[in-house]
């Protein structure tokens, strides 16, 4: 039998552990085609509320009864496809669950990177990585001497864009959400300066810490976190929005300061930036990524819960903040 | 002595035509590298309201006592620049003045274009005519087959930026203020559809007309209009933003909804636009528009008062919505 996470209801706004239940389902005899992978690690997304919204988004919704959706990080254990043999190391869209039976479709990438750890291939080496890689050089144009504010500072996006962005020659700024975090920042991450939005006037903070403006500023959260890092824009600055995380609730969007007379006198751009949008830059960025690992010039944290169980709870906990790191579910 | 409309007190917010005074002012001696001019069509802009504000914005401040800003097009009756000769037709910050003494630098361009209106390079093939072309072609990014909607549709802006739209192979849907206006639209400038933002159900309206969403929008207004455009995006969307005339007082921004979450899941890309950025374009520019003008594939109309009398209400005019095409003031 296969223990699973199941929606048992849409939630209205960020989703609690009353949203899942676990079950148990026979696993389905092989199709052709078809690969069974024994899940290793599976992945918990502050995405996964959108996925999970009554309102559409960028992605199918996820219907009552269904397995949750996640990306999930395992060992084919059984394979009718010609390119997955038994014994690979697979990324994909597996579930939250023990076993996957999945369609070749469903599999994102076989990991090469076997010298590096498999839990990576969720994170750094994952979609955060490349979310935040070539949401920093395609949307956010950094050049070198630029400074660059990211919000979730130290989250699992955040975190890889203050380091890349330190790699490709800018000036880092974080926004984070507690003093722990903070720390992470500055001794984990090599921000110049960061914040404690809870805590600090972020923007009289921002304009002293950018005596130049922002050039850059990689939005993970909206809302008056991106309110206080608007009044410290430079002119020609570039806005990254690759999250919303500090918003509970978008349907409808709570009200807030209009932004076009910033974006014209400042002659900003803002721009949402989704990592699915550019599958053919995967393999290219991470090898850099995995690359830059390598040779130490990137670091990492990880969140690690334990078995389906901490499943239902992990992404209102992601929300309120109580993880360090790239959260992930350990099921080995 | 030369007639002059000087600035009498700072606005708050759309200026009136009791913050400004006519006054009369001798006609300083020639100084060597200046010229004078006499102004023959004076420019009503309603980016004027942001140079006068009292807030920081893109250009400086313009003091108690001043003359108004402006731009205008005359001809050069005195000259000690080796650069203009008596006779040169040009534009340039002239302010709103009947004999104006400057500096080479402050004219933008002699007139080459003699063979079409003179007034005409205070609009089509001015500010409004350039910031249209490049606003659109640059930060719109038009493709061919695109759904271009326009905003402020009839006005001098957003007319050049329909018919461009048109040439380059889009479908246009302009937004406009009143019928006499939407039938302009339809007629004089080629839009595939047109709306009354003051009758109709615009979000709606704009959802029958683009099926396929919005590809281009190019935002002369902001505020209420914008909201409605963004809420039927299509992926990949491109906002200009080139006024945001809709909002009568930015200081401070009034609320709207927050739009991280569109952008986000449209991954729409959202740009602030001035035309004086792109200076080393305006030759290439006026010569496209000149030539699509000649070619009788360029319309425009003019809305002219007359004498300097007209100066001191033509901003708030214009915010009322009250004119029909680029208001200039004619002093001839």
């Amino acid at each position: 039998m296969n223990r699973q996470v199941v929606l048992a209801k849409t939630p209205v706004g960020i989703p609690q552990a009353d949203s899942f239940v676990l079950v148990e389902a026979p696993i389905p005899k092989l199709a052709d085609g078809s690969v069974l992978i024994e899940n290793h690690f599976l992945s918990v997304e502050p995405a996964m509320r959108g996925w999970l919204a009554d309102k559409s988004n960028y992605s199918t919704r996820i219907a009552i009864g269904d397995v949750m959706r996640s990306l999930a990080a395992g060992k084919v254990i059984a394979s009718k496809s010609p390119k997955y043999s038994v014994g690979d190391y697979v990324t994909g869209w597996f579930g939250w669950q023990e076993t996957a039976h999945v369609r070749e479709e469903d599999i994102l990438r076989k990991v090469e990177e076997t010298d590096l750890p498999l839990s990576l291939s969720l994170g750094i080496l994952g979609l955060n990585g490349i979310a935040a890689y070539l949401g920093l050089t395609i949307a956010g144009e950094p050049r070198e001497g630029d400074t660059v504010v990211v919000s979730t500072a130290a989250g699992a996006v955040g975190s890889a864009v203050g380091q890349i962005a330190n790699i490709l020659g800018c000036r880092t700024v974080g926004i984070t959400g507690s003093a722990r975090k903070v720390e992470m920042c500055l001794k984990d991450f090599g921000y110049a300066a960061a914040f404690d939005y809870s805590k600090d006037d972020l923007a009289e903070c921002l304009g002293k810490a950018c005596p130049d403006g922002v050039n850059v500023y990689f939005d993970n959260t909206a809302g008056r976190i991106s309110d206080a890092v608007r009044a410290n824009l430079a002119v020609g600055a570039r806005i990254v929005i690759c999250g919303t995380a500090s918003v509970a609730n978008w349907d409808p969007p709570p009200p807030g300061p209009r932004i076009e007379r910033d974006l014209l006198t400042k002659r900003a751009r803002m721009q949402g930036f989704l990592a699915f949008d550019h599958r053919d830059k995967t393999e290219s960025t991470i090898a850099t990524l995995a690359g830059w690992i390598r040779e130490g010039k990137l670091a990492w944290r990880e969140d690690v819960l334990s078995d389906l169980e901490s499943c239902p709870g992990a992404i209102a906990g992601l929300y309120r903040g109580e993880n360090l790191g790239k959260r992930i579910i350990s099921l080995r």
